[in-house]
């Protein structure tokens, strides 16, 4: 094993797995050595892609020669993998959700714990460049303080793949998307979570939710509204901030986006009475041109290295991890509550874990 | 008192009364013989307009030419003017809110009962043609099926005017823009609300809200989310609903908006995977083009008349209100608990007065 390069199995070759394969081409500290997938056709797919493919996860696990294990199988076999390839020596990447409960994922941090191995969930999506343009927007208050974050992932297309569907695997929207957004909320405000509720959706009649909504109060005010839906034929913008000086958005992957603030330049000016519907209003009027700014979004907040990056570090001893244990098990248990919300129709209160940074 | 022309009289010559004013000048069945005001600079205002001005509220109450008070005063007061006027023979028109609390509207209620004397509160916003364009779609299934229907009104100009920053007048933006985004919903949707969620917003620090949203949830699978904001510089649509053929929206006053439908003319189309920050996203991805159609909005729902010709129907005896006492009965026992929702941070549920229509 040398302190440059470690060898990388992928374990669950289907869409995210040889995903990861091609990522880590780029990287040059992993290097994917062979993968595993109990599908044949998949196995020949690896093959194919120029990955050896073992013949069966043991083989995997008793082959000195391989430092990490990546995994990126169906939910529901996390834990069972994950613990393995941490007794058997293995670092571990694991996909997200790392498990459906908190006790499962407690019981993981416990192994990697006692074996002394890096165990790190592969919450990527805390590098997309709109997400850390809303985070240096609250890090440096470009338009004030952020006091209600609202983020969607709409999509028209409903529940993708094949076990996505099924809620003994860990499927659902909540389970896919849902980790993501709620795991960019965890780790960009550093407070506790006073309150949830949310609705899930059942539209397309699947067994699982094909998308929901979760509204988290935080202690120091801010609200996050967090919405994904796989029956929007028509998108509402990816991000949409309002600030004490002003709103924000940015409408989708693409980045488009823009601040409209207000101009302290100016005096208080008047807006003009427009016709709505069958009435007058100057409530909802725009602010006129001159009482407002329209400002580029700034540049996004910059991680200190990339996800595989920071692993590697984290494994070589020389780096903390960007992905804490601690933050996954908080967002596992802000998923438990956006469930239970959802069942009930109540309001959740009094369940974060949140300990204070240091 | 002639059965084709009835004399009204304004009481409260602010932004409402004198707004009245102008839109009965088109009015062939209602005519404005004048106003009182407690301020003297309204009094000159209304002089001015060529609306003599009576000297107190006695005068008009005991003025047996006047046919017709309509109350435009701040929301306080209107249950003890509304309640003079019955008792002195008149009919009533009254500026929304009516009252703030259930219990003022059922006193007001019982006696315009006891005095036979017609009373229609103003719920002028049923005749928008945005809200009209979403009632067609409702009623007749344009996109399916409506399961999802957000309402949103944002301006950046704060509370307006100045005794809707105070409590005691019965401010705040619920109570103005409120109570008619409600008043929508109770009119269009026949079914029971099972819960409500709410917020109130209180940004700009004054001692009412200014802004609030509101979740419904109806029995009949319908889902309402109902947000009015005045510290939103940039605007969200008025109306985005979800259909289950299809997503609509209505983008702002101007009517500007389209339907997105799925095309049933083929067959299901696999999206292309599309870069969505740091992944690849098939179930986020656009539909492709051939897989829906965008449409135009359908023409709006028209009511069977305007409003004042509707109330000077009532008032003859010739028409059922189009604005019944009870919706409005309704709605206000839904706004109490809207604040209670916003004020405890909980679902309430088992709260709604609806009566199945005939």
């Amino acid at each position: 094993m040398s302190s440059s390069t470690h060898s990388v199995v992928i374990v669950g070759y289907g869409g995210m797995g040889s995903y990861h394969a091609k990522l880590i081409l780029d990287n040059t500290r992993l290097k994917v050595t062979g993968t595993f997938d109990v599908l044949a056709s998949r196995r020949e797919a690896s093959q194919n892609d120029g990955y050896p493919a073992y013949e069966s996860y043991e083989a995997v696990l008793g082959d000195p020669a391989v430092d990490v294990i990546l995994i990126a199988t169906p939910n529901d076999v996390h834990k069972e993998l994950v613990i393995s390839a941490l007794k058997h020596g293995k670092h571990v990447i694991c996909e997200k959700p790392v498990t459906m409960y908190v006790k499962d994922f407690e019981e993981m941090m416990a192994v990697a714990e006692e074996t002394g191995r890096v165990l790190m969930v592969h919450q990527n999506r805390r590098w997309d460049e709109d997400f850390r343009i809303i985070k240096e927007m609250y890090d440096k208050k470009t338009i004030g303080d952020l006091f209600q974050i609202e983020s969607r992932v709409h999509g028209a297309n409903g529940i993708p793949g094949d076990w996505r569907h099924l809620e003994a695997y860990g499927g659902g929207m909540l389970l896919d998307w849902g980790v993501h957004l709620l795991d960019q909320f965890v780790f960009m405000i550093d407070s506790k979570i006073t309150s949830v509720t949310s609705r899930l959706s059942f539209i397309l009649g699947d067994e699982v939710d094909d998308g929901f909504d979760a509204v988290l109060e935080f202690e120091n005010g801010v609200t996050a509204i967090v919405e994904v839906g796989t029956t929007n034929f028509i998108t509402l913008p990816r991000w949409y901030v309002k600030g004490t000086e002003g709103t924000a958005v940015i409408e989708d992957w693409s980045l488009t986006g823009r601040s409209v603030v207000q101009n302290h330049e100016v005096g208080k000016i008047e807006p003009k009475p427009i016709k709505a519907g069958v009435g007058l209003t100057k409530t909802m009027a725009p602010p006129s041109e001159e009482a407002t700014l329209t400002e580029a979004l700034p540049k996004a907040f910059e991680h200190e290295s990339s996800f595989y990056d920071n692993f590697a570090a984290v494994v070589e001893g020389t780096a903390e991890p960007i992905v804490k244990n601690s933050e996954v098990l908080r967002v596992l248990n802000l998923i438990e509550n956006v469930f239970k919300s959802a069942r009930t129709r109540e309001v959740i209160k009094d369940f974060d874990t949140y300990e204070p940074k240091k």
